[in-house]
């Protein structure tokens, strides 16, 4: 495809992720779209051959954008407790980003394929899969750099900011809860406290860990 | 209204909510109610004046099943820690009843109404706020019971439940994830412990309390 022809595609791609962001995956329109860009719906179709195809080409600049802007600069920290921050820092910022009413794409997609399977559903898995395994990866990263307390598990905490984010989303779009970020903020740092190793874990654990003569591991810097 | 009408009335409103769940609230269409009822259009309009009508019923009715099923029992609980444990784990329940597919209205609307105002959105924030209240005034009386440290906001607490539980019907419905539930109890146990009091407040918190002569309270049972 020529240059222009990519640039053309990838235009349409853009306006479409905003229609989204509005209106849902499914509710896009082709007729819509083509208006808004004086295209012809036939000359939009010669980009994509369907809906569905112009929906992943979506969810896939989506998923570009967000390792562009919240995966990418937190790799960029350094291992352990300031790279699993600065990857929920990121992640505040960009449901907080452009306006109010925007929050996180794919957290607005989860209830609106979770009971509609397909390919479009497939590749939203797939993003949020990667995005749970990029959070539990640093997690496992403080863990090695001593930060986290070793008997900290990964997909669990990877699922407990999944949680805080989409409480943080709805209490900030649905709620109007103007608290919502500060509220979001304290919860990521009850679950960093707790991950660092402390008289918390349940008895029957720390036992456990004592009898395994592993001790238990305390890095808090303060 | 007759008692017949009321009665028709009523079953209109429970295969809405069937319909709504499957379907979203937006996209309950009065034909298809009218026609799996053997009710003219006209026939069901008789009971509704309008679409809007009938959703603001549906999301009441919503509302006094998880009333019943959730809250109700929970009430019944011992105060303090027990009853919270119970609202969590009847949430749980409510989310996870009838099949895998349904998880909580109140959530798939969630995103079906932040963008789109209306008495319908500010029914859902009531209803929602109704039941944020609720965990937070149970929270407020395992404090007054010493289950909870004196410094727990329980306002942030009912805020992380409503976090937990997300997670957890993003990973049992769209994720797929067989441990949903066991990660979203973790997450819960996690939260308990944090709020029974312990080391793991932040220091300059303690200190603050300590400063302020009332000490750790520990009531932890095991």
């Amino acid at each position: 495809m020529s240059s222009k022809g990519e640039q053309t595609r990838h235009e349409i791609v853009g306006r479409a992720l905003a229609l989204a962001e509005e209106v849902g995956l499914e509710s896009v329109s082709l007729g819509v779209l083509a208006a808004g860009m004086n295209l012809s719906k036939s000359g939009l179709f010669a980009h994509f051959k369907s809906k569905e195809a112009l929906q992943l080409d979506v969810l896939q600049e989506a998923s570009e954008r967000f390792a562009r802007e919240v995966v990418a600069p937190a790799l960029a920290q350094p291992r352990g407790e300031p790279r699993v921050r600065a990857m929920f820092e990121n992640y505040l910022g960009w449901m907080d980003s452009r306006d109010r009413t925007k929050g996180c794409f794919f957290v607005a997609l989860t209830h609106e394929y979770d009971d509609r399977p397909g390919p479009v559903r497939d590749l939203l898995v797939k993003y949020l899969g990667d995005w749970q395994q990029a959070l539990a990866e640093a997690a496992r990263i403080a863990v090695d750099e001593r930060h986290f307390d070793g008997g900290v598990d990964a997909t669990q905490f990877a699922f407990e900011v999944f949680g805080i984010s989409m409480a943080f989303q709805q209490a900030m779009k649905l709620l109007s809860d103007r608290h919502a970020k500060k509220r979001a903020r304290a919860a990521f740092e009850g679950l960093i406290v707790r991950s660092r190793g402390t008289s918390v874990r349940p008895r029957a654990k720390t036992r456990q860990r004592l009898k395994a003569g592993r001790g238990t591991t305390r890095t808090r810097e303060d």
